[in-house]
């Protein structure tokens, strides 16, 4: 991957960046000790930026998949020859596959496909662009959303436990979890963040952390196993996680260890909320046990920081995602609303 | 402080090597990447060396903090001048602050204690050094004992999860919950082992792991947030783990992130063991409320694999134990046998 120096201000909100006709992704595997920018000219090398987790979080998936697009319709379009239609409906497969269990790529690239059936080929590129263009505005503008309902839902001030990173790094701007935690400090009612480091990409403590100092919210990390722990020690009103897709019965699939944190929060009387855009709800997915679990290379365990830590022959289960059953979430945001305790006949609204 | 090659074998019942009248520590916090030992020769070595965490494992710690009584006396003795007995008291009460949570430090301190009341002054170091191999050996014949009986409880063969390490490097030989594993295995039943990565310090991935491949026992290592998605996988009939300190109601504290597996095996009827010797037990606290818990620097969650990967400015809730209500056990296996579903009236013959 060809990785570059931008000379623009660095913040959360510009970890995808559309400039002089190319797709520039911040590197979220370096932060935040290093500061530099992969280039995307082509679906080839967006899809590998997306399975390498240059870029994550479902809905950063799903917008940079789309630019992903814009950018393979112009390439096809210059240099693909007679078949070059043919060639751009392999490459929306390519970038539909680069990662499995986030729904948004998969709808984003769903919006796409059904763009160019009503579009002229000659138009492609343009309007795959401004497509993109827009699913990146409107995933800023439903965060702002999702921030206030979520905000409303805490009653009192206190400390919320968050999961993974789910901010402007994770999505178009602002953050869904993250983006409620924003919502809820700038009106009072969070008084601190506990973060899980998240392992084992520790996007907590690379990310989150990062984030939340930003914007001078107080954050402790703590390993996360130390979570249920921290509920017994009180102060704790709500989780407030992210999720990679819905099922149609309201169970949500969000980064491994996010099941484990809402049985100790049912455990502790902790209230539970999963904060996701309407993309994120995937309504031909019954249940979450249907839907695919992304498992990742055994190294990122046996490895930290890029040091092997663990004996050589030692094997591991290195599951992504887990699902959090449906019964064990209190709330489910979205930018159309709040769904309180979802089920399958209260998710039907999204179908 | 000293550390150096020892031409020996090493293997994990060899963590702890009394030689030519020296204490030498096999250096836990560089496996097992490296193999070295750290050099003791008085107390304030000694105590170092477990602050530090060249030794962990509470029985590991009672034991070794015999040795370093064993050595005070002799250097105390020999360069002291006339008020030796006072300084040697001194040293007893370094040793015996090393580290606060594991009660098997205090226990061997007060033995040690004890036993020179009842002791002429000249033999102190003799008689000091003979209860260190003492208990050393005991602990070994403890452990393999508490294998039997623990293994007796597992019923089908099946897979366990476990956490941290409590094998050969945390005891004197063979280990209390991975004794357990290894008299179960060598039973027929356990058919895999499941073992938490154990941040911040990684003693799942650089120890469990290193022991279980050396006596051929099939591990996975997982995320610690990992268990209780692999709890909803299947499969798994137990969760077996060691104890720091265990209160008169059965209370047990033990490293971070157990309580929130026992959480999670009640949640899915995964059924909970502790194994410990009964110096582990403190007939003297009442509940786990009562039990001091450690806190470290949060660097150790700040940095991983040795590198900073947190934001400049994040902070971090670091205690490195939990504590898991007795509610919540199953089983409670010492040297002198198996108290089911322990509370303080079943936990009486204790005292």
């Amino acid at each position: 991957m060809q990785t570059v120096k931008l000379d623009i201000p660095v913040n959360v909100d510009a970890a995808i960046v559309w400039r002089d006709e190319s797709l520039y992704l911040l590197d979220q595997r370096v932060l935040p000790g290093e500061i530099r920018f992969v280039k995307c000219e082509d679906a080839a090398s967006t899809a590998e930026a997306i399975t390498a987790m240059v870029v994550r979080g479902a809905p950063a998936i799903g917008i940079t998949a789309a630019y992903g697009a814009a950018l393979a319709a112009r390439e096809r379009q210059q240099h693909g020859g007679a078949d070059w239609q043919a060639a751009l409906r392999l490459d929306f497969a390519k970038l539909n596959a680069a990662r499995p269990t986030a729904v948004n790529l998969m709808w984003a690239m769903r919006a796409c496909s059904d763009l160019i059936e009503t579009t002229e080929p000659a138009a492609y590129p343009a309007s795959l662009l401004a497509f993109a263009k827009d699913l990146h505005a409107r995933d800023r503008a439903d965060n702002q959303k999702m921030g206030g309902f979520g905000a409303a839902l805490i009653e009192e001030p206190s400390a919320v436990i968050t999961h993974c990173n789910t901010g402007g790094l994770a999505t178009g701007g602002h953050g869904t979890a993250l983006g409620v935690i924003r919502s809820a400090f700038a009106d009072g009612k969070i008084t601190e963040v506990f973060a899980d480091e998240t392992r084992p990409w520790l996007q907590g403590a690379r990310l989150t952390a990062w984030e939340l100092v930003q914007d001078q919210i107080p954050v402790k990390l703590m390993a996360d196993g130390a979570a249920a722990a921290r509920m017994a020690a009180g102060g704790i009103s709500w989780v407030i996680v992210g999720a990679d897709r819905v099922a149609a019965n309201g169970d949500a699939a969000n980064k491994i260890g996010t099941y484990s944190l809402a049985v100790a929060a049912k455990y502790h009387g902790v209230k539970f909320m999963v904060v996701a855009p309407s993309s994120t709800i995937d309504m031909q997915t019954a249940s979450g046990a249907d839907i695919p679990i992304e498992t990742r290379d055994p190294d990122e365990l046996l490895r930290c920081g890029g040091q092997q830590v663990a004996a050589e022959g030692a094997g591991a289960w290195n599951p992504v995602f887990d699902v959090t059953p449906h019964s064990l979430i209190d709330a489910l945001v979205t930018e159309r609303g709040v769904v309180l305790q979802p089920d399958a006949e209260k998710m039907r609204h999204f179908a």
